[in-house]
């Protein structure tokens, strides 16, 4: 079996939204969700006590969706699991292009009445042949046309990567985590317990979808493994494929079981199957943000040599430390590069060896600049790093320095221009975390990746790097 | 050999300090440092052109430390390397309790000429029977009496953590950051290179020190590896001791070499020798900053069953995944537990099954504590720990729940005064990172431990769990 491609358009684009049983208690956050819409949304609700608040938001209220007077795309349900099976055969006779089911109650709470209600929607479903996102779930997210899931989610602009996720909380964290540190989403869907349509559909789609560079995923559990891992090969073939398994544990799995009803298969199968199919596996939130950024702004390395520069040496040894763990190489640089810093290096707290434990040459974004092109252009290195520690950076402008964060973040930008390797930077925060954030603010807007550890950047470094490499076989 | 500790104390409570050598281009760091000092502060500068500077500060200077008209406890020297060597032979004839040099470009140089004259400082010194700190380091911070080494550190009130780190670094950002995470210092050293007073000297002085309840040591190499394990062994005996060693990896220890001259030792010889002396060993600054944090901040656990919250059910699978993966049990509850939530929990969209997937139950704080005070009570239970999420707990707080975070703050530390079990928090933070840093500000206050991530809250559970358990036999 092949998704629609033509039926997946329509409800990843949809004209014509209706929300039915949003309310007050709620503060309508399905109808604010998706009030931006480029296209009509329509509210069922047929409580009028609810009436005045969905109409304060300039929302036409109709008491059926058949009374609607005109096709519906998209429709998200947040009505009690009880009546859902009434919702659902309204939609079969408007023949909407999907329902997403909000609700939740069905098969994830173990109980013979959640299983025998969820059968009921998906018996339904199946013989009426609609298309369902859910139940249990938060549905589709297209910022470009305005569709959203939550009231906070930026729009309007369309991002590169799909991200397709069993969990609500972690679509929902996904774009707004994935926002403040550079990326965006292309199209996304939360499907919870997936009884119609699940991972492998939507990732079919999004692997055909042109908007989308990258795909991340988070599955508790898939229904049919051979097509899902048969599609995963064909869509990392074409583009890189991040999966993060929820449910790795004995306890975990039980959770996921609670969560979406999903049985989970052993992480060491998983694991190897992804591999086998040229995907990425992730284990954390995270490292599935750090490899996203990684794939999305980090030119491909072509090596394992790093050329770091740290702002102290306590911080050399660590940045050291941290990327030789990851599997990455600190080498030596080359004797050209040493005799050129050799030249005008203060070694007096400081050192070039590789880390360059920059110290006080930290002086000035010229001098900045040109110790990473002197990284950049050595022939033993392959991938230039380097930490920003906010603390220090906050001392040195205050001593000894007379520079902005702002020049320093455009000799950053000017080297990640010219030079032909990857570079990146580690922000390390200190005891002044919100001075950190505003850094990130700005290397962010700047397109200059980012991360806040060192073992979170030799991670995403290794990851990267094993992606290109086995992709270049 | 044995340290002297009379000597030691007279280091670590100096009443008189004087500074070698600080000047302006600096910002007269290292006398701002020790303004603060109860005692008497003088400074030492030959250069006319910094005398107004440091008359500023209400500093008396002198030209000559030999003109100090009283003893003198502790001089921090500031000067270049080249006159070192003179500064001591001054020190020597005042007859001084110790000299730390804040000077570097001795043997982690690398080179002849450093090499030489850090010999040279190391045989005045042993001739002398002079103490000796440093070189290249930060010296001795004791907040108690208001001796620093950076002028951000507080003081006036001292803690419980000793820290002994050869990098300035790490001892800075272990004093500043660990201050915002609840974690003061007793007494604190960085030492550099060690060459007369090294780490066996301040374990062994901090091992007996009354004041200090755990200690940390950041390590690249030690002198005397028999002594440094004989020491480790009986201060562990005593009190936790944690041990971050820097230079794991070849990488590192080249880093390492070119920081402070150390030559380091397998990590894998390390290992066993931390674990056979009943230390605890750590492998990044966040590791020690969590370990030291459970030491102080959570009752001892007596096993390995978590009972554990989180707010929504995809946090659910993943602090499953984190807890167990650690090496922890995320059991079933007991019959009566599930009774009792079963009389009140609302499971649209939630579940309770271990984790609570608390969702819309998070709703008041009288809510809280009683799903608190059931995992608390439950026999298959050994620690609680809990999710919050800064960001689902705004929204929560805008909708559907009537409550501060101030009246939740209230609950947890009724739960964490009245419980018998370890609890701790986990403080996820989502897209709005200043909202959690404000949360943690106030948990700090209450004493209410917390960590920013499920896999280091579930590891510093572990690790206190393995120390609690070996020092229990």
């Amino acid at each position: 079996m092949s998704v629609n491609r033509e039926r997946m358009d329509r409800i990843f684009h949809p004209r014509c939204v209706v929300v039915i049983g949003d309310k007050k208690q709620t503060n309508y956050m399905w109808l604010r969700s998706v009030l931006t819409l480029k296209g009509h949304v329509y509210s069922v609700q047929i409580n009028k006590d609810e009436w005045p608040g969905i109409e304060a938001l300039g929302v036409k209220n109709y008491s059926s969706i058949l009374d609607i007077p005109e096709p519906v795309d998209y429709v998200i349900v947040a009505v009690p699991r009880t009546v859902a099976h009434r919702v659902l055969e309204d939609c079969i006779r408007k023949q909407v292009g999907a329902v997403m089911f909000f609700t939740s109650g069905f098969a994830e709470t173990g109980t013979e009445e959640g299983i025998r209600l969820q059968n009921v929607l998906g018996e339904m479903a199946r013989k009426a042949d609609l298309y369902m996102v859910g139940p249990n779930c938060m549905g589709i997210y297209n910022p470009e046309i305005g569709l959203r899931h939550h009231p906070e989610q930026y729009c309007g602009e369309g991002g590169e990567v799909g991200f397709i996720s069993q969990s609500g909380t972690h679509a929902t964290q996904f774009s707004l985590v994935g926002y403040v540190n550079g990326i965006k989403v292309s199209k996304s869907v939360s499907y919870g317990n997936g009884i119609i349509l699940d991972s492998t559909d939507y990732l079919e789609y999004l692997g055909g979808d042109e908007d989308t560079r990258a795909i991340g995923m988070y599955i508790e559990g898939v229904k049919d493994g051979r097509r899902f891992f048969r599609t995963l090969k064909e869509v990392a073939r074409a583009k890189p494929v991040v999966i993060w398994k929820g449910g790795q544990t004995e306890d975990g799995a039980r959770a996921a079981s609670s969560h979406t009803g999903s049985l989970t298969t052993s992480v060491a199968i998983w694991d190897a199957l992804i591999k086998q199919c040229g995907a990425i596996r992730v284990d954390s939130f995270d490292e599935l943000l750090d490899v996203v950024k990684a794939l999305l702004y980090i030119k491909h390395p072509h090596g394992e040599r790093v050329g770091l520069m740290a702002m102290t040496g306590g911080q050399s040894v660590v940045i050291s430390d941290a990327f030789a763990k990851a599997g990455l190489k600190v080498p030596k640089l080359s004797e050209i590069s040493y005799k050129e810093l050799a030249s005008f290096f203060n070694i007096a707290g400081g050192s070039y060896m590789n880390p360059l434990d920059v110290s006080s040459n930290f002086s000035s974004p010229e001098l900045v600049l040109r110790m990473l092109n002197i990284l950049g252009g050595d022939e033993n290195v392959d991938t230039v790093a380097m930490e920003i520690s906010s603390y220090f950076l906050s001392q040195r402008l205050r001593v000894g320095a007379k520079f902005t964060v702002d020049e320093l973040v455009s000799a950053l930008t000017s080297f990640r221009g010219s030079s032909q390797k990857p570079f990146f930077t580690i922000l390390t925060a200190g005891p002044k975390e919100a001075d950190a954030l505003s850094i990130r603010e700005k290397l962010v807007q700047q397109s200059i990746p980012t991360f806040p550890t060192f073992q979170r950047g030799a991670n995403a470094l290794k990851k990267l790097l094993d992606y290109t490499l086995s992709h270049a076989e």
